[in-house]
């Protein structure tokens, strides 16, 4: 478990020595799911250059390398050059953890709401390491019509100063080069992603969305909406990052699996097609979903074998 | 733990991975011995600046660094910058480790031998890592007659082609500038501390050393002469580095203490008063020094206290 204190929990950049603790959950959080022995190790440099050259040095007494709360986008750069460079598998948790789970839980909110991922309205609110990979992952599992906006607005090609991977994220969605805000963005779309920071959503905003609107506000632990506001404001699944809110979804439900997986399996690279079977089967153990129940609990003991299988070449 | 594989045992520079199952052991000894959760790190590095930042860069979330297995000279220059650069202690055990549990040795051997540090003529073979740790802390601890040796010769300070790390040490030693390969060395020594390779010293060496000499045969697993073959030719006091003969020397014996005491302690630099004082700590363990047990073995239950105690601001 790597990280550089830049990103930590809704903490912000407090560097290697606050982000510590939360490493140190981490390790518990690997050994309590999958068994799996792993080392918290914080860095004292946010230089992605440093970064990079440091986990290839003590690379070889690993078996993986999980990436923990890197800001965007020097998190982008260091996983990519990383899983380019290194023979172990690679994983920005914060990315592809919550994109996983984030898959998995759409997979069911939208068998609840009778709803195909292709045509779906999606709005995703926050365009750091989550959000991208959020928004990629689903335009993989087949979602056509999704919007990113991040606090300046919807993400589109033509917008100015975007950083590269903004831009190349605008390109990949958007089809339609809509422009506006997260508001305009949420007019009439079926699903609300939020990943983003905490209370920036209004129940007018959600009142504007369509019929039996999905509505997963994720930021933690305050979320974009409280639960019981968007419930209130019409939304039909609601599910939260929360433990103490029905349908939590957390990286915690993907990423001791994963990794179990790709240690269990030699795999090299977890790629996406793992990482999309990884999704359909963790929504696969909900045989019923409803809008109360859209995931498995992360203390379930199948989960962790369930999503190793999942993580095969 | 960290390591780069370049002086692992006798198997010389073996890289990361090679060194990787040599710190995995070291891993469990810090917790058979002191109850420490060490952390084995092997480094695809060789490069002494590399190192250094690469260490301080994932220092934040160790208590203390324990260098491991790094050739000399460039596991002067790297410990030395680390314990300038960090607050945390760091200790290249190959050189201290070795050098407190010789001392200790040597202590009990010269009772033995009713001979007085200050007066005794010492020969070491060896001028790496622990050679050069060694001559020091002797030094320190009043012997005033030590020549030191490397394969080509004893280190004085005209020597042409020495490291600046044998010419400090050779102005260090030697205060009569002699020359001449370490069979001159031996020739009258109270004292042979091997620390370099297998089958160098013979027996007429030893039999031309002083009488009730003391032959410290270290080099690990074949000693530079076997004890047996020491005592035929008048070795009064014979210590190796291993477990199947009598008089055991080895860090095992010294650095689960060392890291112990200086955790509980607080301390953030070990010194040289503090290893001196582990190695009397050491000696004191026996009270009645024999030729045949001049040191505690490693399973002693007090050990790991008794170094501990003496490891404090």
């Amino acid at each position: 478990i790597i990280s550089d204190g830049s990103a930590v929990l809704g903490l912000g950049n407090i560097g290697a020595l606050g982000a510590l603790p939360v490493m140190e959950g981490k390790a518990v959080l690997f050994k309590k799911f999958a068994g799996i022995d792993a080392v918290p190790i914080v860095l004292d440099t946010q230089d992605a250059d440093e970064i990079v050259k440091i986990v290839k040095a003590i690379s070889p007494a690993f078996g993986g390398i999980n990436l923990e709360d890197i800001s965007a986008p020097r998190c982008f750069e260091i996983e990519e050059r990383l899983k380019r460079e290194l023979k172990i598998p690679v994983m920005h948790d914060d990315q592809h953890g919550t994109a996983i789970i984030l898959l998995a839980g759409l997979i069911n909110a939208l068998k609840v709401a009778r709803k195909k991922i292709g045509r779906v309205k999606i709005a995703i609110s926050g365009a750091g390491a989550a959000g991208t990979a959020t928004a990629k992952i689903l335009n993989l599992a087949g979602a056509k019509h999704i919007l990113v906006s991040d606090s300046k607005g919807i993400l589109n090609p033509s917008r100015k100063n975007l950083t590269p991977e903004k831009r190349k994220l605008a390109r990949l969605t958007n089809p339609e080069n809509k422009k506006g805000t997260l508001a305009d963005a949420m007019v009439g779309a079926d699903v609300f992603i939020g990943l983003s920071a905490p209370g920036i959503v209004s129940e007018s905003m959600v009142k504007k969305m369509a019929k039996k609107a999905i509505v997963f506000t994720l930021a933690n632990p305050i979320p974009e909406i409280m639960p019981d506001d968007a419930k209130r404001a019409g939304a039909y699944v609601v599910a939260t990052g929360r433990s103490d809110f029905p349908n939590q979804l957390n990286n915690s439900q993907a990423f001791p699996g994963v990794f179990r997986g790709a240690l269990d399996n030699g795999v090299r690279q977890i790629t996406d097609k793992m990482k999309i079977r990884a999704a359909h089967a963790i929504a696969g153990m909900i045989k019923k979903p409803t809008s109360k129940r859209i995931a498995p609990d992360m203390f379930d003991k199948n989960l962790v074998k369930i999503v190793a299988n999942a993580i095969r070449e």
